[in-house]
């Protein structure tokens, strides 16, 4: 929980669940409802951030070692918190993020092998207290989704992974989900987009209560 | 000190001081004393961490914060040790570096303020208990040193700093030097390029001790 006026909002899932294609319409319910929101994506979200993200997807690098991975994507997420998401909270905008920490634990943890406290050593190091308010954990069956994805052309360094890769990362997510659902709200992402962008709505409606609208 | 077969020696020291000139010299003597030797340069030394040396030295990216900045020199470090220094150092080469962790702790530490603690943290994240057997510190007034470095042509974007910023690095470098003088030689590097070679020598003769030639 951030102790900023803003809320911060993170969407989360495997490849192709859908939440490049959640995010706009997820902003504009919440602007309907006055609010103030910015969306934003990690690896990335600014100048420097993004070219990081250039360095973590290139294929040009198929075999960088784990540790500089997660250095990098850590690296990418220090630059974003510090530059654009922490004083947009601050100044009372909503965030919303496509992928934040969870999918560090997910791909680095249980994709990758990486040992989680290690993660977490590193999350504590850049983040200090600063968690998501809320966390849409956008869940569906990986074979699925990576059809998805792989409808969108050349596949990333990532994209390149097998299956297997993929269901670890399913399982790391749906894992922290378990271990507090506090913060995690899974969504049945086979659903269609209409469904799935009622059910994100629904699942955000709990954080507009008691606030008064700009 | 690592618990390999190679020794694993830095040379350190602010812009200018001679390091890059040094490097090559100290190998030479070392070969003529039976030994393998390698030379690498931080941030960098292998292909993916001289794609981030590209970020990190850059003049595009003026403002970057500095715990990003600091997050990006260990994702080069850790790529560059576990991808060729320790393999060297565990096959019995000794390696030489131009910049390693000390300049970490001088320019991020010393030059832009970041806490001590905090660079220990990643230090002991990334490298464990591997330390180098052997730092040279190559220590000079920061004035002639940076008009050393300016005849080379155009500044990177640590170049671009301050003498303050500049002075603080030199500082920083010689508290360290001087709370554990069992790692580290400071040599006088205002010396000709000769005399500095032959303290360098001087320097790390004790190692070459009970060592049966190969
Ligand atoms: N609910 C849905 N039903 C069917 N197709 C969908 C649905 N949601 C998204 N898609 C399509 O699936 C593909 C992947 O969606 P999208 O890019 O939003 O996924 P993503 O979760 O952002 O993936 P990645 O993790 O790779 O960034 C797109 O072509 C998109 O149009
Ligand atoms: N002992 C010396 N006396 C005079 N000039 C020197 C000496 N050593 C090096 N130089 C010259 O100073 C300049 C800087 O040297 P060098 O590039 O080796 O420094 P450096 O410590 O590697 O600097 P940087 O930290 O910027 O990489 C070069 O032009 C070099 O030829
Ligand atoms: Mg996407
Ligand atoms: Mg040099």
């Amino acid at each position: 929980m951030n102790r900023h006026r803003g809320r911060f909002i993170t969407l989360e899932g495997g490849e192709g669940a859908g939440k490049s294609t959640q995010v706009d319409g997820l902003r504009r319910f919440l602007e309907q409802q006055g609010i103030t929101v910015i969306t934003t994506r990690e690896p990335g979200g600014t100048p420097v951030a993004e070219a990081i993200r250039g360095l973590l997807l290139s294929t040009d690098h198929p075999a960088m070692h784990p540790d500089t991975e997660l250095l990098l994507m850590f690296a990418a997420r220090a630059e974003h918190l510090r530059t654009l998401i922490l004083p947009a909270l601050e100044a009372g905008t909503w965030v919303i993020c496509d992928r934040f920490t969870d999918a560090t634990y997910a791909y680095q943890g249980g994709g990758r092998g990486l040992d989680m406290g290690r993660i977490a050593v590193l999350e504590n190091w850049v983040q200090g207290a600063v968690r998501p308010d809320l966390t849409l954990l956008l869940d569906m069956e990986v074979r699925a989704g990576l059809a998805r994805a792989r409808g969108r052309g050349e596949a990333d360094r990532f994209e390149q992974e097998t299956v297997a890769f993929f269901e670890r990362v399913r399982g790391a997510y749906l894992e922290r989900a378990r271990l507090d659902l506090g913060r995690y709200r899974v969504i049945d992402a086979a659903q269609p987009v209409e469904a799935v962008a009622g059910a994100l709505q629904a699942a955000v409606t709990p954080l507009l209560e008691g606030r008064t609208p700009t």
